[in-house]
């Protein structure tokens, strides 16, 4: 078959993992393509030191590589949705392939995007989006086609995990272990992105669209990040045998598609449960399979890059003998437009911690307010009150129940008397 | 795109899992391939309860199926490997691509059935072959195909696992959950292929060739199975920190390809230990992604029709669009003749238990032997005697040694006056 020429734009962390998988794996990748893939030309404003690109062909003016009539394949690596989509519709218009890393601008403008590569006969390829190097876009596309997905769950920002991992282990709070990871390079110097979910909720309006075979509505989505978890909801979810996790949950129900990033409190007996630090992993349960689960690096260089060549060699292989890549973009050729619903909407048992006054009667009140409710108590704990104090933290499970019947339920507690402070709710999900 | 006609060999399990997800889930099957996939002809030689085929046109001659003019994909689901072997050669042979869930013909056959389907332009799809309804092939000839794979290791036999978590959960021993396993369905009355781990080297010698790249070598592959596994060692294990699981470990070395199924002490704490019952999981490590797992069940009815489904879908996707398929058989287009270590060649940790005289200067001596074949200790237990016993169990994890020199120590150690019975050894890895 003939060489494939690529132009890679960006020359960032995930770009010089990318360059060097590619000459350090030349024979590999040559050997599994079965043509030579060329990097033509690399577009970058500045040098990498972490990358050598004396022998390669590097224009300052990012545009020039979709400009580039020898350049088959565009790999966008410069992130952000301003510049990148510009860059992607003039390789989609001049008739490129693209390849991505770029969750933001999938989750946002995929569905536009899409779209204008159908139309030009060219292929968006997209796996490093999601979950780094765990090549989970390729499982719900190709390796799971045979199933009704019922529901998908996922630590997708290695962040978070590394974050709460930390808060378990030692007993740390949550603005300790996040100025550590600051200093440890896991967290930006502004972490909205990822303790507050934002990167989750991209990565995971991807992983919904591709499991239901829906439109990108990345405008839909629950966001709750982590930051209000309070050390003593770490310790209590573990004598309760749980773990507490950041989670993007995916579900089809007869209903709507529920779709939503939170903390999430799951048994730890659940492998899931189990991954800790930076790693991720995607659990999803088709009806046929039943729970697959995906593990791996969801971040870093070459992590990341694995999934970047992994679609070149893809594209490659198909472009390099003269064919068309046939897998939709979004896994299914049609699209159906499901419901999203609100949170309020969202069916899920629930762990409450509050502060009651430590007196007959008082627990009574409030298991009758979730008795009226119609939400059954799975477990309770009360602890003894600490010296001097008259308040002692009560915790509850319960049973499944819809979202905005435990929130009037938790107001209701709140305006006791005999209850003190806020009311903390955190979801469950057996994922079982 | 046109239609794909398929022909289905068989109505056992599997098959029947296969007409049953194609049946059901038709409109998201159909969605996603962007063609309708119409099950043809049936060969069956009788009906089977658990699958519908009242509209389906079966023949009593699985023959017929391979000589339809109209079948365009041959779906083998008999299994074994004399009548499935002549089987998928007259598919090919007629110009027909083939999917099969058959490990065994694949692992001893699939060399030359790839080179004839390659010489008649068709495919041999075998997801389902390892590891059920887990996308582990598409993962190492697709997902990871950026990486060199320095090793692999996996749970891939369900019925082993089963035995082994049970021994671990609830203390018992082999034969008696053996029994329980036979009841239960898990375990065949010959359990042999099971767990002496014939089951788990077909499986292995297949994931081997798909990650380094070299033609399927089954005849030489080290199996032993988890039949000597002692109740003490799975509890010494767990006192350590370690598991035992039954695993399949391919590993790429300087020297040569480590390939073996065998009960292994594994550190409790990775992702890969936590994998119980009848689950199977597969845990790869790339030099670009580092190490990624895949989860799932290993076998069952729909869970490997899921993986023979996705098959079906990938070819179709091709076929309907008149296009072939261009991921190579084996993953690689062209194969290296990597030599195969033998056991004794292979490098790794050792967990010994002996039964050694309780009295002063038997430790030293033991340990002298080992240190004299340069093979340090990591970790040693000594018990208490019990009541009128005058032998103690000692218990020693070893660092990384060749296994031919860890034996002539073990002899060496067998031989002392003061040990009594065999000494147990089984291997150890990180698999970090």
């Amino acid at each position: 078959m003939k060489p494939v020429k690529i132009g890679v734009c960006g020359l960032g962390t995930v770009a010089s993992g990318t360059i060097n998988v590619l000459t350090r794996n030349v024979s590999e990748i040559t050997a599994r393509t079965g043509c030579e893939i060329i990097i033509e030309q690399v577009g970058a404003r500045r040098d990498n030191p972490a990358c050598d690109t004396s022998a390669l062909n590097v224009s300052r003016d990012i545009f020039d590589v979709v400009r580039n009539p020898e350049v088959e394949m565009v790999v966008e690596l410069i992130g952000g949705t301003s510049v990148a989509k510009e860059l992607v519709e003039e390789a989609i218009a001049n008739g490129k392939h693209v390849v991505t890393a770029n969750k933001a601008l999938i989750a946002e403008f995929g569905n536009e995007l899409f779209a204008k590569a159908e139309a030009k006969g060219v292929t968006i390829a997209y796996e490093a989006a999601v979950a780094g190097g765990i090549p989970i876009i390729k499982a719900l596309r190709e390796g799971l086609s045979a199933n009704k997905v019922e529901w998908l769950a996922g630590i997708i920002n290695g962040t978070g995990n590394f974050i709460l991992t930390e808060m378990r282990d030692k007993g740390r709070d949550f603005a300790d272990v996040l100025k550590e990871a600051q200093e440890l390079g896991y967290a930006e110097a502004d972490p909205t992105f990822d303790v507050e979910g934002i990167d989750a909720a991209h990565k995971l309006v991807i992983l919904a669209s591709l499991a239901f075979g829906m439109p990108l509505q990345f405008d839909k989505i629950f966001t709750e990040g982590i930051s209000n978890i309070a050390p003593e909801d770490v310790s209590y979810a573990e004598e309760l045998g749980y773990r507490i996790k950041h989670l993007g949950i995916a579900r089809n129900t007869e209903q709507g598609v529920e779709l939503r990033v939170h903390p999430t409190m799951i048994p730890e007996k659940r492998l899931i449960a189990n991954v800790d630090g930076v790693m991720n992993a995607v659990l999803v349960k088709g009806d046929a399979v039943g729970p697959t689960l995906y593990y791996g690096a969801g971040a870093g260089s070459e992590p990341t890059a694995s999934a970047v060549v992994a679609d070149i060699v893809d594209v490659a292989r198909q472009v390099g003998a003269g064919q068309q890549v046939k897998v939709p973009h979004m896994a299914f050729n049609t699209l159906q437009d499901l419901p999203i619903l609100g949170i309020e909407e969202v069916e899920t048992a629930y762990y409450l911690r509050l502060s009651a006054l430590d007196q007959p009667g008082v627990l009574s009140k409030i298991t009758q307010i979730l008795s009226d409710a119609g939400i059954s108590i799975e477990a309770l704990i009360q602890k003894e009150p600490a010296e001097g104090e008259d308040h002692v933290p009560v915790i509850l499970l319960t049973n499944r129940t819809i979202e905005k019947q435990l929130l009037s339920a938790k107001a209701a507690i709140a305006a006791l008397d005999s209850v003190s402070g806020e009311v903390t709710h955190i979801r469950v999900e057996s994922l079982g």
